[in-house]
């Protein structure tokens, strides 16, 4: 019951593509996380994943087309999609809004794994 | 998988107090909402509530104590908990993160208790 200044968390987060966890409602977690670049193909085999776009730009490639995302527009991926998030015009940050427990590598295991902490 | 763009949603609701969805992750609805003026006292029994305020200045009342939220600011409200939300400067628009099926009025039934519909 506190206030959370997204901005500041933000500021706190160093590295890209390493999300860092906000708040939980229920099983359901909000993270934080810049992405600079792109970043794996992968799929969550049980879990939908919400990206809100709060700075820069966000590519949501599928493996048919993609979506194109910036600041205030939502992508809800579902579970099981192949995707792969691109930031290719600068640093870009996102509200992920995702099951608790979600892999960042989805069903894979790459050394870009990582668990999600709080911050 | 598409892309959703909550200016132009937030556009097409005309009344406060009425939720929508925008998305569902699994479980747990992503709703937008108009706020203006004082709702009532509630707390939901088992479903913790998430602002995020995308526009506007949210108080959110507490039987001992209040948060003051503006843009980029988030605040869960844990289940069980009473809270009033209150946008007294003018109309604030929020993002909710909840379970699906989250009562707007909680445990109680109102003349604004509404089922919130996709938008």
């Amino acid at each position: 019951m506190e206030r959370i200044d997204l901005a500041e968390k933000l500021n706190r987060i160093p590295e890209p593509w390493r999300p860092r966890i906000v708040g939980r409602v229920n099983d359901t977690d909000l993270k934080l996380a810049k992405l600079d670049g792109a970043f794996d193909w992968h799929a969550h085999p049980e879990e939908d994943e919400a990206f809100l776009v709060l700075a820069g730009t966000l590519r949501i490639e599928f493996r048919d087309r993609h979506v194109l995302l910036g600041p205030g527009d939502l992508c809800v991926v579902p579970h099981g999609v192949e995707h792969r998030p691109v930031a290719d015009s600068g640093e870009t940050h996102v509200l992920l809004i995702e099951p608790a427990g979600t892999r960042n590598t989805g069903d894979r295991v790459t050394d870009r794994t990582v668990e999600a902490e709080w911050i």
